[in-house]
């Protein structure tokens, strides 16, 4: 079995080593369309990347598949890829629990007003301040994938009210559930804090805009832990300064890393974080990629596996 | 039925409405043996507190049972109690799934190094933090009641090792558990956040001392909401300027409000809080109050109804 890795935007010898310790009957080569020494004749069977040049795409012309080393993968689906490969994404390998938690640190800081009681305790203030009836704390979570309903799921337990939505009808145990373009307007109408864990394709792109946002209940609030493009920045921006919106938690923007000069870095109801909601962790995702190249590789068909990518949703 | 209503430190006339709107058929009185028209006189079946003075306790001689309107009744064991009255602390009613809350985000962000991230977002620094092994980020419960068993069912769903600790054996699902004085070494060295949510009693006080917090695994990290007379503050603030413990969140002060002066307050590795880990929810505390008192009323046993303290444990 030939393995070809190819990665921009990532330290990439710690995957082929540990692509190689896994593998060890495998031919594992890093490739570099624009390295010098780069041979456009070698031809591997499978292919392990992030990000990769189109370069590296139109060389390989054996490949029996190819494997993106994370969950998302907008980046891949803007090169033209060739027919009939299919594209296996990274599945949870450790994420999902990940997001689990910081959306749910962040509905409970938003809830329980964590940053206006610390700093009251920190100046001797002891102020009681009104809860918010968890009841009418409606989460709408977009996207109910893997990631998704994995945050629903940890959501749930702390006794929210739970809202899910999806292009194609789902059903979740303690969820409901909405789906599609019919279901959308109930679903934001119902919603006091929208979490988006949508992946990114044309129809996602820009979702959270003003006309949207603007149909969350008074009092909304914007997780973002998808991709900065599914968010208008200016329109959140003034549905907060507005009074519609009470404020965001971000961790993925439209440029990354995100600008020190950008309105949201010192804006007092926007929280921000560098892109760290779910890590890709290493050791995970090389074991579960080295084992789907085991199974292909000894004969197991393609539709066996999870994470297979719908080329024509785009996820 | 006659119920007298004697509480400090809290506000009192909602609970006044509350019990007479939940009990139409009883006379709820306020009794204050320090206010002007105190009639010593007048005798309840049924006394509902909150840090009562001793000279309301000594004034009543006909009591069937008294309820406490909080969990912890380390205030209520300082008086000196009339014997074979039955002492009922409220039972969850809300509290719980807000000591998950707490105790989550605590974890979640001290383990993800939430502040550090921010920081860095807000300033466009794009840092990669390498993060800790989950499997090796321990957390250790003390006190397995109603409200520590919710927070260790909560943080075991976010695949945390979970281990607890109490006075007398227990066994909690997914949870690894120790008791006693036997069980107490072996519980600290395996733990690397503290929990605390033991009782007060005179075996707990000061039980967060030097020589316990120093058997904690190397970065260990305290987390106190039960109250603040169960840590020594000096011996915490030793600990971690040493660099033996990471850091601390702390929700309850042995003063309170927390004086600003406090080196707690500024304190760069200590997250303080006014004491609002678990508010009791006035309505479902008074619903549940209520229950008991009618139960009770129509001859139910007090063996039947659930937080009845035992005198002498002391809670």
């Amino acid at each position: 079995m030939r393995i070809a890795v190819c990665c921009t935007n990532t330290k990439v010898e710690p995957w082929l080593h540990g692509l190689r310790a896994a593998l060890p009957g495998a031919t594992v080569s890093l490739v570099d369309p624009e390295a010098a020494g780069f041979d456009p004749a070698a031809q591997a069977d499978y292919a392990v990347v992030w990000s990769p040049p189109q370069a590296f795409i139109d060389s390989q012309h054996s490949l029996k598949a190819i494997f993106n080393i994370g969950a998302g993968v907008d980046a891949l689906m803007k090169l033209k890829l060739p027919l009939g490969v299919p594209v296996i994404r990274l599945d949870d390998a450790g994420m999902s629990v990940q997001m689990a938690e910081y959306v749910c640190q962040a509905v409970i800081r938003h809830f329980r007003e964590f940053e206006a009681h610390e700093s009251d305790a920190t100046q001797g203030r002891w102020t009681y301040r009104k809860s918010s009836h968890r009841a009418e704390f409606t989460i709408g979570v977009m996207g109910l994938g893997v990631l998704g309903s994995r945050v629903c799921q940890a959501l749930a337990q702390f006794e929210y009210p739970v809202l899910g939505w999806s292009r194609s009808p789902k059903s979740l145990d303690g969820v409901q559930c909405f789906a599609g373009e019919s279901g959308f307007k109930d679903f934001l109408a119902a919603t006091r804090v929208l979490v988006c864990l949508l992946p990114l394709t044309p129809d996602t792109e820009g979702i959270m805009r003003r006309d949207t946002l603007s149909q969350l209940k008074p009092g909304g609030y914007v997780i973002n832990v998808a991709r900065g493009r599914h968010l208008v920045d200016d329109d959140l921006l003034a549905l907060i300064d507005s009074g519609h919106l009470a404020g965001a938690t971000l961790d993925v923007f439209r440029t990354e890393p995100l600008p020190a000069t950008h309105p949201f870095c010192q804006h007092p109801k926007i929280t921000v974080t560098p892109h760290m909601s779910a890590r890709t962790l290493r050791d995970e995702s090389i074991a579960q990629i080295a084992g789907k190249l085991r199974a292909l590789d000894g004969g197991a068909a393609v539709s066996s596996l999870a994470g297979v990518v719908n080329l024509n949703r785009g996820y």
